[in-house]
């Protein structure tokens, strides 16, 4: 049977709690006064759907149900886990304790989301301060690890490792905060970055977007992955704080330096070219720059130059080589840089119209490492109907590195099926294919796997 | 011919812009009076042409000649960007700008990669003030965009405009500082964390480690991608901030907020997921909570199941459907796996033996969208000798979404030619292939593109 979680409040935070449980098979009882609790909640499980469950390369749990209580007792009867996301109001938070202990479990976990309340101040003239503490997420709370879990003397070990226990097995990261303290942790860096923020907007130094690109240019990128005193060990001295991260950390020697400093350009590659593929932030402008350089020419008499780069960090394994599936992604590139030349661009696919792959021969011939620049070389083999049929040849410097055969279908967008592409693209196409016609069929056309 | 940039300076910082000019094809002229300077800029030239070449997906520029001088006068002849990091000594600065400014050109544009002074104190006593700015890299600033771009009123905008120009050809986004402040901006922020930093470490609240963790595993994720206010525009009222940030930037309401909710859990979920593949950060909690899932049972008597999971949404393109390289992941994570189940795993593969893919035949039947649960079925068609002949399908419920079949060869490890794999794994194999063979041969094995 599924196990029990109660939302005390339904808000963002709150949804996202329940996001969270329901999405790793938990029962789910929210109780929430507001009228549109059911539907703000219904806005953050959207949202959680659509990104959660595809973070795991496993298959999660089949969703929980999802209960909306009329009464507190209702929602925490039988509930291991009590998640109270109410107001930051305290005499408001004492009053709901009293209620929820009236009717939940002794063994259950009562954790806030605050972070204006230290646990103490929660647990004071409560039935049970003992089962009471803080867990403060971080919106969007079913994305976020990070909650601090922040306990006082009065709550058993027990409990809080069964608290931890419990975080951990829904994903999250409990970060145990041994001493409490006004705002926890998190929130500390938080509300001194805003005072900063919000001088250099009064001074008229900075704008609102200014600041941001101050951030996320920067070292937002670098605390993303190691976070601050990591990222200080291998930063050298910016803001003059080398010798007391030295002092600190005890940590600084010149192999663990060279070491960390691969392992953050490895992390940063592969987060600059996630934002690459989502065309944001610092991944704009890589994008952009790209778009600056200078486009090679195009002689349809010869295999077409569809690829031409150096292979990225994020495309090798362990040991250095491109994995299986980046030697499709480059032919995928070259099919699209092709579909642009007899184009098939971007408009003409907003238009309504694209070509789809049908099925795919790939001949892994060669390793190739990071950084060595590869480029495609795609000969087009039939263009006519709804047909296009591909042979790219992947190279680096004169070593064949793999083929790529492909066929391709001109499909509407509209209604997913089979139909021939606009005229202007079908002249365009049979003239390379007439142009390629004259070259030799390459020897690993046509090619079946254990047929010889 | 090629551009001339002079760096005077050669430590990590100097080494980072001279690695971003050679990379961008530009001539590079060091001068440092260390006689370790070459040895440290070959240290950064040797990190930045692994990771930066491959941010691209086009070619850059071949890599431009690297010159050690002997003089000032001799580095900054001819150059029209001249670089100053030197220690971050007032009077030394100015003493190089008065040798600088005896032998450059009068259109050079002469950028301090200091956060320590303003640049009215650089420009303070100079030959032709009009020449300095500030241009402030953020290490490693062969990856990391961000320059904080601080003129004064001396500096003509001709000249601002070039000095914008030449940073965004080389890949850099320079971030106009209208007025000179100490410490720029980013630095502000950087200094105020520190601040807190070190209180929480003096006050026995938290380790370096803990604050490291409170950074990466929240809030570092989101700056990463927006920065400070756009973030705030949807984490609501955290930190008790969104009164300020209404006010501020007027940009709040439901569209724009669900919006920007959509962009942030794309963003988060690339970045989340290219930390995985690094096995770093919040990408190393997710690896953790994968291989806490229990495991399905094997019955070799059916098709095996080898990929269980949900389409990602950093393995979809922009309207939705999952894109066509990422058919072959999930059936190189199918083959992993199969693999691992005749024992050729992690340990086997640090031994010195493995499969790798010769061949591969992709049928694409059907699309699928984000979020949908996918699985992989595997048949070994053949496990003898050097050769395994696996042939795996895809679903999502009932659905057949495509077919891959993969001809793989066991090699050594050591001379990367073929091989026969150790006797255990032989003999799983052949059982699992006796078994197979008493299932229906695919319709779609042995087949070929273009021959019918």
């Amino acid at each position: 049977m599924a196990q029990v979680a109660a939302i005390i409040g339904g808000g963002v935070i709150g949804g996202g709690w329940a996001a969270r449980f329901l999405l790793m098979g938990w029962e789910v009882r929210v109780f929430d006064p507001d009228p549109q609790a059911q539907h703000k909640i219904g806005k953050v499980l959207e949202n959680a759907r659509r990104s959660l469950p595809g973070l795991s390369d496993v298959m999660l749990p089949d969703e929980g149900a999802l209960v909306f209580c009329e009464t507190i007792s209702q929602a925490v009867d039988g509930a291991i886990w009590i998640q109270e996301s109410i107001p930051e109001r305290l005499e408001l938070k004492h009053k709901v304790y009293q209620k929820i202990q009236t009717h939940c479990g002794m063994d259950a976990v009562i954790g806030s989301s605050t972070s204006g309340f230290k646990p103490s101040e929660l647990q004071n003239g409560a039935t049970r301060p003992e089962q009471i503490m803080v867990t403060h997420p971080f919106n969007p709370a079913y994305l976020l690890p990070l909650i601090e879990l922040v306990p006082t003397d009065k709550n058993p070990s027990e409990l809080i490792e069964n608290a931890k226990e419990i975080l951990t097995g829904i994903g999250m990261y409990p970060l145990h905060v041994r001493a409490e303290t006004d705002a926890h942790i998190a929130d500390r860096f938080l509300e001194a970055v805003w005072r900063e923020a919000l001088w250099l907007i009064k001074d008229g130094i900075a704008t609102t977007e200014e600041i941001d690109d101050a951030i996320r240019y920067g070292f937002g990128l670098l605390w993303a992955q190691m976070g601050l005193f990591e990222t200080g060990l291998i930063a050298g001295d910016e803001a003059g704080m080398r010798h007391s991260i030295d002092q600190i950390t005890g940590l600084s020697d010149a192999h663990t330096t060279r070491k960390l400093e691969r392992i953050r350009d490895n992390n940063l590659v592969a987060i600059l070219r996630s934002l690459k593929a989502q065309d944001y932030g610092a991944g704009a402008l890589l994008n952009a720059q790209d778009a600056r350089q200078p486009v090679a020419k195009i002689d349809i008499t010869q295999p077409i130059q569809t690829v031409a780069r150096a292979v990225p960090l994020d495309w090798t394994d362990y040991n250095g080589h491109m994995n299986e599936a980046r030697y499709l992604q480059a032919f995928g590139d070259g099919t699209d840089r092709f579909m642009e030349i007899v184009g098939c661009d971007a408009d003409y696919i907003a238009s309504g119209g694209s070509y789809f792959t049908a099925e795919t021969h790939i001949c892994h011939l060669d390793e190739v490492r990071a950084g060595a620049r590869i480029r495609v070389e795609t000969q087009c083999l039939l263009g006519e109907g709804k047909k296009m049929h591909l042979f790219h040849r992947m190279w680096e410097g004169e070593r064949l590195l793999a083929t790529g055969e492909h066929m391709l279908i001109h499909v509407s967008l509209e209604t997913r099926r089979a139909s021939v592409p606009a005229d202007q693209i079908a002249t365009r196409l049979g003239e390379i294919a007439g142009a390629h016609a004259k070259l030799d069929i390459p020897d690993r056309a046509g090619r079946a796997i254990g047929v010889r």
